[in-house]
């Protein structure tokens, strides 16, 4: 064994695996109803970092997980992913138009149809962690798949999602911030971690926790990271749009404590993940790296 | 063993089970996010025939299955059947403003609460379907969830949706229409009964094909029957509101074949469901008379 290969090396083939995963489970866009499919494909097969797949693989390599099953359990969970932002995305919800610099799933189709894309991804998603092997027995499987759905719901994320909307107009305390934050996305990012670990069977309960308090502290400060950057570009480039969550009168990080203290409070979590797993020595690498990774990006 | 008792009295039990399994496994509406919650609560225990979970019953008495398995998994199918007539109702899909006499959830909460109810209700499904123990062991329970998903998706109900969208406005044929109805309503009436028998374990690969074409014949009855009482109620009562199907466009049996060869067919679809589960004998009664219950109701 001479160095592990490079973090860009590493995440590129990573990468490529999901994407191989998510065009084998999406329906073939010539296959009825066609129209359906041709968006389900533009919503999931759009581009995006891939950050939930990543947590997945990079907690597989510490539980030493076959990277067929993780690439699976990454797909589904991006499944999921996928279909959030599109609804999210929908006039009754953030009314977006764009997103990676395309138009919304809405506006490239019509409502009707991103709807029920996203609906059909919702069951791909399960469909998809029932039907391929992602763990040694069934048990195993069946509690991945409850987490998968308990992650996706009411008590995850989206309950994030309709606490999110009730916030809007209102200031929130980084309390209440945290809370919205660890239901909308946080729910999310730790499935997709624990769910890679369980690809594994190296894992018992306590390392299992440990792996899920490092995406607990990873995934809110990507958050926090997300603020910063969207009220940066906004102060950093007059004339262009001003932050969009600024804008839409959502409570963020900078407007609860200011830049100063919100990029202090992304490095402090990056460092509370990274402690989390320290037991793992060698084998965290990738996740030691993916922390870095969501949190210094930019800054 | 004395007579068997009498259908109502069998329905009307296995009914109390599908509720109680219901209000479990709902979220209570004091945990938060409550208004999230409320109107899960309001789209899925606001009544309803519960046609699905009946046959769930009614299959898994032909496979032996324990009742609360069967309850379960009736449950399950539910949840499914409730989020998509949430979506269905939404502005951009049917615009429909009531429901089962009273106002539809978008109409008494707000469009994205709806939206997001509907959504965690697809979750709850999964979680419900892989938290509780449904059949003997993991990997055949694994198969009914793909079996579910399967049955949701954009290959089944949520493509179904697409399709009967695209045929406003046009006149179908007969099989045109028999295409859409096997994937709007046809493919999770399929999912209720073939999951209903695989909560026991008595049926092998010929039996289960046998259910499952029971249930085929019986959703497309179902379908048939709704239009004919649709074009009847409208006809028969002058001042009436007109059958909300023909208002809205949408392609009917009725309107296809008229109201008299409709009814024929309806006959002949029980006629071919009751024929599929012949060889059960005995074990089929409550089959045969759901067949009965949802085709000869009202004609």
């Amino acid at each position: 064994m001479g160095e592990p290969e490079s973090f860009d090396a590493w995440s590129h083939a990573r990468l490529a695996r999901v994407e191989a995963a998510l065009q084998r489970v999406l329906p073939a866009p010539d296959i009825a109803p066609q129209r359906l499919h041709e968006a389900m494909r533009y919503a999931v097969l759009g581009g995006g970092k891939r950050v939930r797949p990543l947590l997945a693989f990079a907690a597989g390599e510490v539980a030493g997980a076959e990277p067929d099953r993780v690439a699976m359990a990454g797909a589904a969970v991006e499944l999921i992913h996928a279909y959030s932002l599109l609804h999210d995305d929908l006039p009754c919800m953030d009314d977006d138009v764009l997103r990676r610099g395309r138009p919304t799933c809405h506006v490239e189709f019509d409502e009707a149809t991103a709807l029920l894309a996203g609906d059909a991804l919702q069951s791909l998603a399960f469909q998809v962690a029932a039907e391929y092997r992602l763990a040694e027995d069934g048990i195993a499987q069946l509690e991945m798949i409850r987490l998968l759905a308990s992650a996706a719901g009411s008590r995850g994320m989206a309950g994030g999602q309709a606490i999110d909307l009730a916030a809007i107009g209102r200031q929130l305390s980084v309390p209440e911030l945290e809370f919205m934050h660890i239901h909308k996305t946080g729910a999310l990012i730790r499935a997709a971690a624990v769910l890679g670990a369980r690809c594994g069977n190296g894992l018992d309960a306590g390392a299992l926790a440990q792996v899920d308090a490092y995406a607990k502290f990873v995934g809110l400060a990507f958050q926090v990271v997300d603020d910063v950057l969207d009220a940066d570009s906004s102060t950093a480039t007059l004339g262009k749009t001003v932050g969009k969550d600024a804008k839409d009168g959502k409570p963020t990080y900078v407007s609860a404590i200011g830049l100063v203290r919100a990029r202090e409070l992304a490095r402090g979590l990056r460092e509370e993940a990274i402690a989390a797993i320290a037991g793992f020595g060698e084998r965290a690498l990738r996740l030691r790296q993916l922390a870095d990774f969501i949190v210094l990006r930019k800054f």
